[in-house]
């Protein structure tokens, strides 16, 4: 039976794709929403008036009301794209995500684009910034779905790209939820970096109104043409569409999990705010400049754990990483970094012995398994010395990774542990590589 | 060998506690700071310029020298408590932390307060706007060490004495580290609670000129007055000494590592401002007001873990909790509350299998271990059906916590696994008990 059909059932009405229809649950619920294609599951997907998707198991269905019929539209467009000379040369690299979607007009379904006049076909004003020379899409994946290894793979693509004369930068569109891991992980990976390198995600799906990936892939443009030799993120910087933020790789981290401006910077100031019709500014003039040297391609993620501690939890989790073969551990600790250890109970109280982390550490440790001691407050920086809890953390062997936030030290101690010995990386998760490490507290980001 | 007699080791001065002092070290750096004493350990400890302590331990020394004699300082002044007629009766309940720490004058040294005369002593203004009426401590813990037995304790201390006639509200001072764990926890354990119940701690030691505990304290008092009848916690809202804010105790988390305005409201406005001289201006009109119902306590916490997901994460470590035997687990996902499933990989790639976090999670609801699925973006909403992935998610069996923060759905389904039966709890996590689940999104509350 096709989805029609089944459509059918709880109908006498001859309903179609893109109806706008009401569907009663037996739960007496009702769901007003447009009636879009499902080609995979036992259910209906209506698109609500928020413009979020809604899916309604077939065996949850009553009835099926017909409130209004739908229109045709009009199909995409298709771009011609063309160079045009003194414009900067771009290449756009296609991993998949929302950005990388579009509307099927004859469905209402969302697809992944397959070629550059699709993506571009969505930003039409870029051509007037850059010449979009070549589209690679090494994959399609969304990111919550992407790994260390597609990290290695972007890496590479992107390191051979921008060594070439005749590219001036590098776009990468990827989904949002782990793009800031992958900022993080480029940042890493591409040492030296010449050129612009823009990573770009839509926080909204192009057929809402508020579609986000436009305007920050025209922004991107801009930024490709900026002095600015960083990777970084460029999106919404407020809730309108009045302008986005330059982010660095390694400071930068998704705080939320559906606005168009979700994405902040993290104990740094964003590198630049950059207006859609090509207007820079840079709010951060601590940043590395365009130069001739050739990008050094440094890349690889060995296996590394998070663990994020509260009251009561078990220490022993440590051993199973210790046992699976994890080379580092990143640990996320509360305020200053601190972790459970039992030591700052008075007498009155006795403490569970097995609650302290300060053991498991230890043990760790002397099995070669680099810790790394970051704080789940997200802002602000870990610190070894003030307290006498940290002082036995820091102690038992484990380092402390000044104002990086956890998923910034989790790429890091990863990418350093594939290319040096745990000693080395023990030592160089404090050096500076990419901007990561802030030597002194910039009051305003805090929140920023 | 006594503390100072090690120090004479590296100097020809007589070098006296509180003395001001320059230590080298064999690593050729230096530390200029104020010696303050240090029983426990095998190092000095100096308090530096910026008001933090540094330790070093003796065996890094290479010389100190001595910049300055240390001053005598006189000691703490004494405060007799006086009860003044028609002011509002609060009991204070001293936990430990840096808010019940006060400096020896005569050593330099922080120690623990140990009574009621000794924490008001740093705030005597407060006894012109309540009477404290009673101090309990039924321990002194730095808050990393505190545990889910400990919250049960406080909150059956809160519900004895709030269901006292002669008792208008309680105050519960803490370390700051997990005070927002502990907030969410006596939220959720009183239950229709009748008075104001304030959560205070310090992020700055009593030593210190930018110690904010009297301040706190202070605001905490008025807001003992105030007929909100919530769990709140009362902490610096800005990094000046101008006012605090009052957040409701399950929408609150520490955002900061050290800043005096590090607790901020997630998801949600703060309940009120309240100023040092006693103004309170309502910033959320949501909120419970005062009544004469008795408080119910209901409290205890089960067995419940917490794992965040990132790329390439191994969900076998689902596995160990459920052999461990916890009832519930709480997962930190990306964005919209997104796992690793592999489902949206493309055909020219192959997603490893073992990544995908579906089969666990199935295993998991199968021995009846309740999977909730928050976002690590700390702000925002999680939603089970916008993508493809959450579905697949939410019909794997896991249960979705709307607007809860990570911290918040961690103690909610604790407390709900010791209070009811899984089938149950997996329900009720989606019920609303003491303001922790927002209808509606509150723009303004991002990064508020």
């Amino acid at each position: 039976m096709t989805y029609i059909e089944k459509i059918k059932n709880f109908s006498d009405k001859n309903i179609r794709v893109l109806d706008k229809v009401r569907v009663i649950t037996k739960k007496e619920e009702g769901f007003d929403g447009v009636l879009i294609p499902n080609s995979e599951e036992d259910g209906l997907v209506l698109k609500l008036s928020n413009g979020y998707n809604r899916f309604v198991e077939f065996k949850n269905v009553k009835k099926i009301e017909l409130i209004s019929r739908g229109e045709k539209i009009a199909s995409i467009p298709s771009i011609k794209i063309t160079r045009k000379k003194g414009l900067p040369n771009v290449v756009l690299i296609a991993t998949g995500g929302t950005i990388g979607t579009h509307v099927d007009y004859k469905t209402g379904g969302v697809f992944m684009c397959r070629t550059p006049e699709q993506i571009i076909a969505t930003v039409p004003r870029i051509s007037k910034v850059v010449n979009i020379v070549r589209m690679l899409s090494p994959f399609t994946i969304a990111s919550e779905d992407i790994t260390p290894e597609q990290w290695q793979e972007i890496a590479g693509m992107v390191a051979r790209e921008v060594n070439k004369k005749s590219v001036d930068s590098v776009i990468v569109t990827v989904g949002t939820d782990t793009m800031h891991y992958l900022s993080a992980a480029l940042s890493f990976s591409l040492q030296k970096l010449s050129k612009p390198v823009a990573v770009v995600g839509a926080q909204r799906s192009p057929d809402r109104g508020s579609f986000d990936g436009s305007m920050n892939l025209l922004c991107a443009a801009h930024y490709c043409k900026s002095k600015i030799a960083e990777v970084a993120t460029i999106m919404h910087g407020s809730s309108e569409d009045d302008y986005c933020l330059a982010i660095r790789g390694t400071k930068v981290r998704k705080m939320h999990s559906s606005r168009r401006d979700a994405f902040r910077p993290i104990n740094d100031l964003p590198l630049a705010k950059i207006w859609p019709n090509g207007r820079i500014e840079i709010l951060n003039q601590r940043y590395t400049r365009r130069s001739d040297s050739k990008t050094i391609l440094k890349t690889g993620f060995s296996k590394v754990g998070l663990i994020k501690v509260f009251p009561g939890s078990n220490p022993e989790i440590m051993d199973w990483y210790i046992k699976k073969g994890y080379k580092g551990i990143i640990i996320e600790g509360t305020g200053l970094g601190h972790v459970p250890t039992g030591e700052s109970s008075d007498k009155t109280k006795s403490f569970d012995k097995k609650l302290s982390w300060l053991p498991w550490v230890k043990k760790a440790v002397k099995k070669g398994v680099v810790v790394a001691i970051t704080t789940q407050t997200i802002y602000g920086r870990v610190n070894p010395y003030v307290y006498r809890n940290l002082r036995l953390l820091n102690r038992a062997g484990a380092v402390f990774c000044e104002d990086m936030h956890p998923e910034t030290a989790l790429v890091k101690l990863a990418w350093l542990l594939a290319n040096h010995e745990p000693s080395q990386a023990k030592e160089l998760i404090k050096k500076n590589f990419a901007g990561e490490i802030s030597e002194a507290t910039i009051n305003k980001a805090f929140l920023y």
